[in-house]
Formats: structure tokens, C-alpha cells, sequence
């Protein structure tokens, strides 16, 4: 059949992180490999409540088909939480997506041709690397330093014709890194300045657990931009549930691609968490949250410093799920990852988030998911490995 | 902004059907236009109870991040009620989606290049036809006649060197004509001789209200295929639950487009929907809606036959939830759509559903969705338009 194949599946390949998860899962392995949130946190009563409301209440409308754009009442709330946050959003410029996966798909049908440039950070998320491949366009990198974009490399990108900027300015994926606002007017200024689509992916920006809150970068853009945001951190990633804002243009474009893509996100898991949030305070489980995960990351930074060789250098991220790791040129990650495996402890290696093949001696840690107790212990076997590994 | 947009953009438009929901939806319209359900048939009461059970049962693991390939117990459910119906399908090979829309977009996705041919059935369905559309093939029809496609159209098109035919042999949206045995057999005879990838799409091949069950085009095909199937119409299309059977190579490719298209499909709805067919006996509600349906199919057809003038003809279905009309030549069906509005009743025009810009003067109705009350109210209003209309 091979033959059949679109020659755009040539370049893409299983998502490694995934495949990582079906190794570490069912065993007595400390995973920092995933990016789960912490199920411990997943407000599972309210949630039962909630879905008794939404049946015995709504009815039967909750399990008919329903708008492409999405349930109503739920992109008010996201509206509304947004202006807490000092952002006005029309609900009529959100389009409640089946994941923040889903908008990565459609914002890469609307405006990829093969070809185009797509600027993203290095290392950059890879499901947007996935999402993104399947439409071909040409990959080009820029640096990220301790507090954005090394902005030299950004300008030259753009300046070389760039269609659009992919980011995650708050606690990224992989690396834990945030914008600072100096570089946030920055970026904005050079996507209005070149013309570049900006596309700000925020799954993260609500768990800042230490220094201040920061605008998005897309606040800051004057020409449009698209930002997307997502319950699957702050609520439960199990909904698949998302959303994107944009100006109307692109929005009628991404309707149309969506409708392609699956008619609309599952009437079912909005109105059940449409319900939940309506009558519980998402703002207290946040904090609920944010306190978990910073202790859990200032427990894993304290570890990593008792247990790891002092040449491995660390981020500290203030929010989100993942710190980064990297080991003395030359030492691979994928071979320390082998012996860690041997050891019962995984992470992800680094060099998948490189779409020019570095990285190598970089490797990302998941905090959101381990109790201290599992760290201390997985951080002090991976450190054993790392320290035999690096003599 | 448009000058972003990538050339896939220029040639889909928004669904004409989910447009016109949204005229028809919020009115005093008797419509026949939506692709509906009948809601007062959806097991409200049993999914209130299989979604407290999930939540108190299984709890979080409901609400957390889940597999590509989607609930393993869900899919040996899917895998059992095959074999009832005659097919041995391993759950290994079926993939859980978001809806079978989702994999309309995944097969495009993993096989359609820019210009290969897909074979597609006139009239056609349209989510395929807006799917494929923003993987600009070059779009081949044949015509449906009353026991499935004309053989001869097909061959040539097949020999022509066609990729991929995509078929609803059962019950077919929008024209509800079902393949023959023979023209199923003889479809898959000329696929395996050509070699062109069979895609069926199975959604209403459960609610065949008379006549005889027949086997699936895919069992006969030698070489792999793609069978679709969906939740929407025997469960309820809120749970965007679909799937899609095919062989490991394929299976493999599609599920890579999956993860990069929602990571996905929610585990909230595959949960609930899980253990709603775990705890109930859903061949009983079947039966249900079949008895409904087939009751209302044949009450439409009693008041057509009472109401609209007689050189108006009529497909009666054995199955499934549209019934197809046709004027006599030169009478459009969207003139007839704007009189029918004004008079409060609503069908889908027939145009749409030809990529050719023919079938002016057919139209759609849907019969699963009205009670006898709103069909004889609708269809004698719609009898008097078109009456006066062909005046």
C-alpha cells in the first residue's frame, strides 16, 4: 500500500513522547517522560455533580449534534475569564476547539501552503511540530535564551520571508522558559513590522506559581493574531477541550476547516464542563493548582541539586509543568535514557523538540505528576545514572 | 489578511447544510433540512447513570489524557457487535475518532496528494465532499441509480487511474438508495482489479427498518479497505464518537494523523459511552429507533405521495434518515428553498451535493427527526409550494 501514501506522510512519524508513554506507563517506572497533569487535582465530584445537572437538567440536547463554533455559554465564561485577566475577548471571536491540538491542525490547513516558512522556537513544542509537518512547509528555528526569542535570529527569520511565528511565551514545552515583557512588545513589534502571522499557544500561562503575571504577546500585536487557550491543565486534559481567538477573517477560515475536520467539539464534554464551571470556582482550584505544582517544582529543583553532577545545567521555570535539562556536550540523552529506563525512571529526551536534529544532550522533566516522594526517589536514581553516565 | 491564506482555502466554503441549520433552527420552521437524530429517542436517563458510574467508579482516569487509538474496551465492544452482524474485526485494527468525520479528514490526511482522483457517488456526501475538498483532489463522480453506482461510469473512472472511491453504500446521505448484493460484490471486484483504495462509510447501516441486511462492500474487497462507522446515529451524536477499521499499515499512518489532528478522542465521552453500552442492552434501543424511524419514513412517504404533485419523484429507503426528491428539469430547488422558508417549512437543496453544479432541481428530507404530527403539517406546506411552484 506504501505507494498510496501522500507524500506528506513521508515526513512525519508516531509522536515519539507517545510512544514513550506506552513504555513507561504500565510499570514500576518514576515517569517524568509525560505531560499529565496531576489526576490527584481533578476535581472528580464536581465533575459526577456536574454531569448529573447536565443530564437530568438539559437532557437531551447535551447529546444532540450543536454548532461548529461551539457552546455559548461556555465561550462567555471564557470571555469573562479573560477580562480578569485584562484581556477583552468578544465570545464571538472564540471557537471552541477539540483540544488546543485541534487549532494547531486548522491554523496549519488555513495558511500552509508546502513550503511556506513557519518560524518556531528551538527546542518547540512537537505536537505543533506534528501538526504543522503534515502540511510541509520549510521549519526555521530561533534560539531561546533564559527569557524569550534571541530576537537577532527572529528578525533575520522574518526578514527572509516567514508566514508565521509559533509560540508558547508562558512556561513552554519543552523547556519551562517564559517571555520576558521587554521581549514580548518585541516579538509583537516585529510580527506587525514583517508582517508575520503571530500564533500564541497559552496552555500554561494560568499556573504561574511565583513572580508576576505577564500580557500575552498577543495583546501586544496590532495587525491579527491567533491565541489559544486550553481547560486541559486547569481543569482536565480528558474533555479535549480548547479554544482559539482570532479577528473574523481568520476566524470564518478556521469555522470552515474545523466543520472539515469534525463537524464540532463533543456536545458532551462542553456541557458537562460548561456545568462545572457555571457553579464551582475554577479560580480557587487553580490556586489549588499552582501550590502543588510549585512545590513539587521547587522539591524537584532542591533534588536535582542534591542528586545531579553540577555540569547538568537547569531551567527554573515560574509556572507550568516541565523544566529542562542539559548535560555537558557529547553525552546523548537517548543513551542515558536507556540505562534510566533499566534503572525505573524515564524522562524525554531532548532532541525531538530540535527540528534541525540538535539538542542531543538535553532531556525535559515533568514535575506536575510526582509526588515528593517519587521524585526524591526518581531524581536520586537518575542522578546515579547520570553520574556513572557522564564519567 | 487573505493573501495568507493557503490555496487549499480557495475552494471550500462553509457546509450550505450547517448554514442552514442555523435559518431553520431558531423559528417556528417545520424542518427537513438538518441531518438529525430524533432526540426524544436519546437514552437520557441510562447516560445520567453511566456517567455518575464513571465518575464514582473509574474517577480520574476518566477525566486524564488517554491513548491515539482510543478505549480498549470500548473498541472490543465495537469489535463484538461487528461479529454479530457477520464481520471478524480485531479490536487492534479499529481506531477510535472524533465522530467519522474525523476520518475523512485522517484519510486525507495519510492519501490524498494535490490532483488525485477520488471517485465519490453523485449525489455525494457532503462532510467528504468538504474533508477531501481541502486536499485539492480532483474529484470524479458516478452516478447512483437505484441498487448503488453505475458499474460502467465507475470502471472508466477506476481505469482513468483513480486513488480511492468513497462510498455510503447503506442508506446513503443524501439520496437513502442502498447498494445491491451484486453491485456490492461487483464494486469490490473492480477496486481489488484496479487497486483503488475502498473507503466506506457506514453510518445508518444499523437502522435498516425493512428488507434484508446485507454485507458490507469492505468483506468482499481482497485487498485493504477502510470501513468508517459512528455512535451518532444508534447512541447520540454528542459523544462525537466514531470509528475506523482498516489493516496495520494503514492503521499505523492514520493514527500518526490522528495524534497530530486532537491527540485524541475525549475519554470523558469515550467513558460514559463505554459504560453505557456496558450496562445496557443497546440491540433493544436499536430496535427502538428502527421501528420509529421506519415508521415515520413511511408516513412521510403516504403524505408525499397525498401532497406533492406527482411528477415529483421520490427514493424510498429501506434504512437510515433522508428520502431524496426530484423535480422535473428546470425547476430549482434553492428558489424552491426560499418560497418554502416563507412558508415555514425547510429541506437542503440538492446542488451541494453534486461537485459537478448539477442536480438543480433535486432536494433532501430528513424523516428521523419530525413526529406524524410536524410531517403531515410540513409536507402538505411544502406540497402546496411546490405546487404553485411548477405552476
Amino acid at each position: 500500500m506504501s505507494e498510496k501514501f501522500a507524500r506528506r506522510m513521508g515526513t512525519v512519524h508516531r509522536s515519539f513522547i507517545r510512544e514513550i508513554l506506552k513504555v513507561t506507563a504500565h510499570s514500576e517506572i518514576i515517569s517524568f517522560a509525560g505531560g499529565l497533569p496531576n489526576p490527584e487535582l481533578f476535581p472528580v465530584a464536581a465533575m459526577d455533580t456536574a454531569s448529573h445537572e447536565v443530564f437530568s437538567k438539559i437532557g437531551s440536547s447535551a447529546l444532540q449534534y450543536s454548532t461548529t463554533e461551539g457552546d455559548a455559554g461556555l465561550r462567555a465564561i471564557i470571555s469573562q475569564r479573560y477580562a480578569k485577566r485584562g484581556l477583552t475577548v468578544d465570545p464571538d471571536s472564540i471557537l471552541v476547539t477539540t483540544g488546543s491540538q485541534q487549532v494547531l491542525d486548522i491554523c496549519a490547513k488555513v495558511f500552509l501552503d508546502k513550503g511556506d516558512k513557519v518560524v518556531i522556537e528551538s527546542p518547540g513544542y512537537l505536537g505543533a511540530i506534528q501538526a504543522f509537518s503534515l502540511f510541509e512547509p520549510e521549519f526555521v528555528t530561533v534560539s531561546l535564551e533564559d527569557d524569550g526569542p534571541n530576537l537577532e535570529e527572529l528578525e533575520a527569520a522574518f526578514k527572509a520571508g516567514a508566514k508565521c511565528f509559533y509560540a508558547v511565551p508562558n512556561f513552554q514545552n519543552p523547556s519551562g522558559i517564559s517571555y520576558s515583557l521587554e521581549k514580548r512588545q518585541a516579538v509583537a513589534a516585529l510580527t506587525d513590522k514583517y508582517g508575520v502571522l503571530f500564533v500564541e499557544d497559552d496552555p500554561y500561562g494560568e499556573l504561574r506559581f511565583m513572580g508576576e503575571d505577564l500580557p500575552t504577546v498577543y495583546s501586544f500585536c496590532k495587525k491579527p493574531g491567533i491565541l489559544c487557550g486550553s481547560f486541559s491543565k486547569i481543569a482536565a486534559p480528558g474533555f479535549r477541550i480548547g479554544w482559539v481567538v482570532t479577528e473574523k477573517t481568520i476566524y470564518d477560515k478556521l469555522v470552515i476547516a474545523k466543520q472539515a475536520s469534525d463537524l464540532h467539539t463533543s456536545t458532551v464534554a462542553q456541557s458537562i464542563l460548561r456545568r462545572y464551571l457555571e457553579t464551582n470556582d475554577i479560580e480557587s482550584h487553580v490556586e489549588l493548582i499552582k501550590e502543588r505544582y510549585g512545590r513539587q517544582r521547587e522539591y524537584m529543583v532542591e533534588m536535582i541539586q542534591k542528586y545531579f553532577p553540577s555540569d547538568v545545567k537547569i531551567t527554573k521555570p515560574e509556572g507550568g509543568m516541565f523544566l529542562w535539562a542539559t548535560m555537558p556536550e557529547g553525552f546523548s540523552s537517548m543513551d542515558l535514557f536507556d540505562m534510566a529506563i533499566e534503572h525505573k525512571v524515564a524522562f524525554v529526551p531532548g532532541r525531538p523538540f530540535y527540528v534541525d536534529g540538535s539538542g542531543e544532550n538535553t532531556f525535559r522533566l515533568n514535575f506536575s505528576n510526582s509526588d515528593e516522594t517519587r521524585i526524591k526517589e526518581g531524581i536520586k536514581r537518575l542522578g546515579q545514572c547520570i553520574d556513572s553516565f557522564l564519567k
